[in-house]
Formats: structure tokens, C-alpha cells, sequence
């Protein structure tokens, strides 16, 4: 399968799931730009923003507005997050299967959002994992 | 009035405006990160994520998408766009009626997003509501 996120809705590629449901998967970004970052992604292969129905977009936000209401919630302690669609080559996407980044934010974290020159990794990924779906579910 | 994009939805502060339907507005960013730099709201103030509710944030998402795709056909030439809701003070939001940006990106801009270096301002705004107007409707 050529879509890394198709093979992690078809459990074929590894991925830390915060919630599963009929028609939106939610999962870590496995190079997060902050702890508890968070893709929405509709089953469904649509590719950006010229293909997918805004039904499906009114999906994606609606779980990523729970999924940033969750990380508040949690253990991440969030005091707000950044909800983003890269739409395009051009603005960063660099999987072809549209997808809803959820970062969340802590006040004084002096994140440069998208600068490009951060590490991006978690040494804690199952931890963060767990924490957010403990406040969603 | 103290919000000040209550005060563009009354006509009593300036804006150049986009679209206008009878619940959202949409109207060039007064510092654009961009060319083409968009903010869509609701007309009825909402804060954040947090007391927006998601049918708001579904008709916010379906305008956004409909300005990244008018940029793209529009003479602004997007090859895509940054479609970002920042949802609290820790997330860079600075006026607190809740806004989606859409920021039109071109291949090869080199834009840093959100980096906070950038001259935030357009010399031809005018000209850029005309094509993006054009393009829209
Ligand atoms: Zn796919
Ligand atoms: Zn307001």
C-alpha cells in the first residue's frame, strides 16, 4: 500500500491510536512538533483540500476540536493548541492524505511553530498516548 | 465595542472584506503572514474551541476551504494554503473571537510560518480582496 496513513487504518503500519471511529482515526504524529501532537484523518484516501467534501472536513474538526479540549483536559496540562490543514506541497504537507494536526500548546512553551528546526520526537509516545485518551474517552 | 472583529461583523471598524453570508465574514488578515492572508469567523462571537460549537466551526472550515481553493484559482497563483485555527493566548491567538486563517502559500515562498520574523504586510491589499473576491463568487 503506497499511503502510509491507509496502512495505518488498515493496521498494517504501527501507530499510537488516540481514538477510532467508523469514519476518522486519530493518532500521534510520529514526528511530533510538541508532546500530544495529534493527526485527525478521515478513513477514507482524500488527498487535500481540492478532493475531500466538506463534510468530511466538518468531521475532521469536529474531532479535533474534542482532541484539543482533551489534551486541556489531561495530564498534558494544554492551555490551548494549534489546528492546522497543510493544504498542498507548497505548505508543508508531506503525507498525500489530507490530514488535521493537533498541537497542543502550554503557556511559555516559546514553540516556533512549523520552523522547521525543531527535534521532533517524544521520549514518552505511549505515556502521551495514554493521557490523551484518558481525557477523551 | 471591545472585540474588534464584533466591531468589522457591525460595519464600525474598517476591513477588506472577502465574503459576507449571514452567519460567517470572511476578510483580509490586517498582517498578513502572506499574500492573501484570510481570517473567517462566525458573526456570533465565540471565543475559542472551547464554547464554539462545532456545527460553527463545520460552516468556518467549509468557507476556509472554499477561499484555499479561490487563492489557488485566483490571480494569486496559490499552489496551496495554511488553514490554521490557533485556539488559546499559548497558542498565538491574539484576538479573542475565534478565527481561521487561511494563508495562501506558493512553491518556493520559503515561508517560515508563524515564525514571527516576517513583515507582516501587503502593499497592494486592495488588489489582493479584488482577486480573491473574483475568484470566490
Ligand atoms: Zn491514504
Ligand atoms: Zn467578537
Amino acid at each position: 500500500m503506497s499511503c502510509v496513513f491507509c496502512s495505518i487504518v488498515a493496521g498494517q503500519a504501527p501507530a499510537i491510536r488516540i481514538h477510532e471511529d467508523d469514519d476518522y482515526l486519530a493518532f500521534l504524529d510520529i514526528r511530533p512538533m510538541v508532546r500530544g501532537h495529534t493527526l485527525i484523518i478521515p478513513k477514507a484516501h482524500h488527498v487535500d483540500l481540492t478532493d475531500t467534501p466538506a463534510p468530511v472536513l466538518a468531521g475532521m474538526m469536529a474531532l479535533g476540536q474534542r482532541v484539543a479540549l482533551a489534551a486541556r483536559a489531561s495530564g498534558l496540562h494544554a492551555d490551548g493548541s494549534n489546528v492546522v490543514i497543510n493544504d498542498g506541497k507548497a505548505a508543508f504537507q508531506s503525507v498525500f492524505h489530507i490530514h488535521l494536526h493537533v498541537a497542543p500548546r502550554r503557556r511559555g512553551d516559546k514553540l516556533r511553530f512549523a520552523a522547521g528546526v525543531l527535534l521532533r520526537r517524544d521520549p514518552a509516545r505511549e505515556e502521551t498516548g495514554r493521557l490523551l485518551r484518558a481525557a477523551l474517552h
